[in-house]
């Protein structure tokens, strides 16, 4: 099914303009390599709707938010939006912060998202205004489960509806979801989780799926999921192989998202359509 | 000695506020998450002291110090001084500039610290106002050895004496001291000197230990001392068993931090109380 | 013809000062550490002045350029020109928006560079004012091939005469150049391309074999670009043996950087003088 997603970006290296945070950009920026995508980094409010111009997509990573950058994230949001490239936004650590809420909401009422992707507590509080975010991670009451999933599913597609945005609630179930359709990814394993960055280059890879894939970006945002969750497990079964730690898993990651192709993923991708 | 200290880190799982350099923010990410530690890199001035409350404690690294994020870490260590949160200061560079040296000056007087980590340069102009510090790595006249131990470890006690902090020495012989004792450490190796980040990635997993163990601040970032320079011995020897480089060495070190146990650093750890 | 220019660095231990992009600045501090040389990082405009004396190079990368950083360039440069240290400059991304282009052209006003090192597209827009780069990367219409190579050496020695600057274009033919002798280098590989960095590492070792040779700089770095090259292809050989991916990669880049020897050197160097 996601044969010609990953096709087109490999045929196309889309270019990528990130907003993304200092903390990961290097990691984002490898990622996107590593799929095929080309990124460009870049923050300064009077360069940034130039360089959105030049790309096919935009992600904007609020993860460290700071006043110097809030403007460029509107600027280089409204350009892309005049352009029509899909914009993708990472409410990272959403509901830990003032800051961050009112900065996420701020983003949402001034530019049109293709995508919004969090954990659960990010969505909640893209969704409510309100939140239990503890940190950058999900809130242990904030975890879907076999049990919970269909309450999920009808939030995400709900919030679709109201932002005009895909809805991606990633955790140990993954949701993607527009107002009418959803698909769930149970890849992924928890060696993720100990490691930093695994969820900004997931946003920062689906910059690459959805720029290459813009008419299709329900499926591109879900073959990303599904792609980062199975490099994932990859990465963890030769780590466990290996007998070695996260330094060593993390190497692999990049590894397995640079040497995926459609066959691989179809051997491993646990996907269901809601 | 250090069963507790470190199941306390796996148990809880810390969350760290570190206010960091931008090159090696990454690298301190990794290590805290390597350790089972949680971070939250935030560094803006209007979120600061709410991210410290949801923390354990508060790593500051002055390593890439800039006007924007100076107001931030007075802020943040305010507020975690009054929430009673272990506050570590990595002092990188104090001395190579009269910026630096005078920041430093200033964070002193306006947080009180937990812990105060540097190298013995550092650490002298922390204690003096001056120093012969080059670059971000210690002087040449600055090293530890067996002839000037005893007074190098007066020193600390002194300066643990007027500052209120566990004062923290590293180098060939690391130097964990309080007013009234001390601990050395022979662990480490030179291979940690060729890659950036080994010092502040001490430093931000110091956060984590002192976050989990606040009843006892100096055995607390013994360990953590401990755990990085026997993580390095086990790396160099991964390093020369594979004839790999500086490179292979980072990620070793990683993922001996994420594999590390008590059996495992009781087996290796060379410690001396003084 | 490098091993004087190699032990130079080694003996040395040359401290570079570098003002660079948040997207790869670790990258650039390890690529200057497994070389041999001492990095230090710092760009807050009240510091730069005294950091740069500090050191024996600088090199500027305006790869994430903003309003904060600019001032600090400017100072630095000027600086490092009153004391004769060798200023490297970056010019990441010139020709991708009208501030890049801009701010390249400001230094060049301002600071004597001795080398300026890009890719065509940005050695193109500094020379003319005006390039079709796409985004961070070479546009495909700026290849230096067999057929052109002799017109871009003239352009390269024209440039130097013009700049006062070492000129170094890399691509998959690299060509250093002053105003009246050129180097071409062979070497390097595509895997270069899949990861973040190279380009930027490349600079940043510059500043160290530049900063301990500054008596033949053009020498100095075509070594360095060599040095990047070759161990680029050591690092592709390895993956391919162990069918490993772009994450691997830039672990091996790093170590073959740190095991880089002038005999292992000599066995793999593609020189030409022109």
């Amino acid at each position: 099914m996601f044969k010609e997603i990953i096709e087109n970006v490999k045929g196309e290296t889309p270019l990528v303009h990130c907003i993304t945070n200092t903390v990961t950009m290097n990691d984002c920026a490898n990622a996107i390599l590593a799929v095929n995508g080309s990124p460009i980094m870049a923050d300064d409010e009077f360069e940034v709707e130039e360089i959105t111009s030049l790309c096919k997509s935009l992600v904007i990573n609020i993860g460290t938010l700071n006043q110097r950058t809030i403007a460029s994230m509107i600027k280089a949001g409204k350009k892309a939006n005049q352009l029509g490239h899909p914009v993708i936004l990472d409410p990272v650590g959403a509901g830990a912060s003032h800051l961050r809420t009112e900065i996420a909401q701020q983003l949402l009422s001034e530019v049109q998202f293709s995508v919004i992707k969090g954990n659960v507590s990010e969505i909640k509080t893209i969704a409510q205004g309100s939140g239990q975010t503890k940190g950058v991670d999900v809130a242990a009451g904030d975890m879907v489960n076999l049990g919970n999933i269909n309450s999920y599913i009808e939030f995400a597609k709900e919030l679709s509806q109201k932002t005009g945005a895909v809805i991606v609630m990633s955790g140990v179930i993954d949701i993607i979801a527009d107002a009418t359709q959803a698909y769930t990814i149970h890849n992924g394993c928890q060696e993720m989780a100990r490691i930093t960055g695994t969820g900004c280059m997931l946003g920062a890879i689906m910059g690459a799926y959805a720029g290459a894939n813009s008419n299709c970006i329900l499926e591109a945002v879900t073959c990303a999921v599904a792609i980062m969750g199975y490099s994932g497990e990859l990465a963890r079964d030769k780590i466990m192989k290996k007998n070695a730690g996260t330094g060593s898993f993390r190497v692999y990651l990049i590894d397995y998202l640079s040497q995926m192709t459609h066959d691989l993923l179809e051997r491993g991708i646990k996907i269901e359509k809601q």
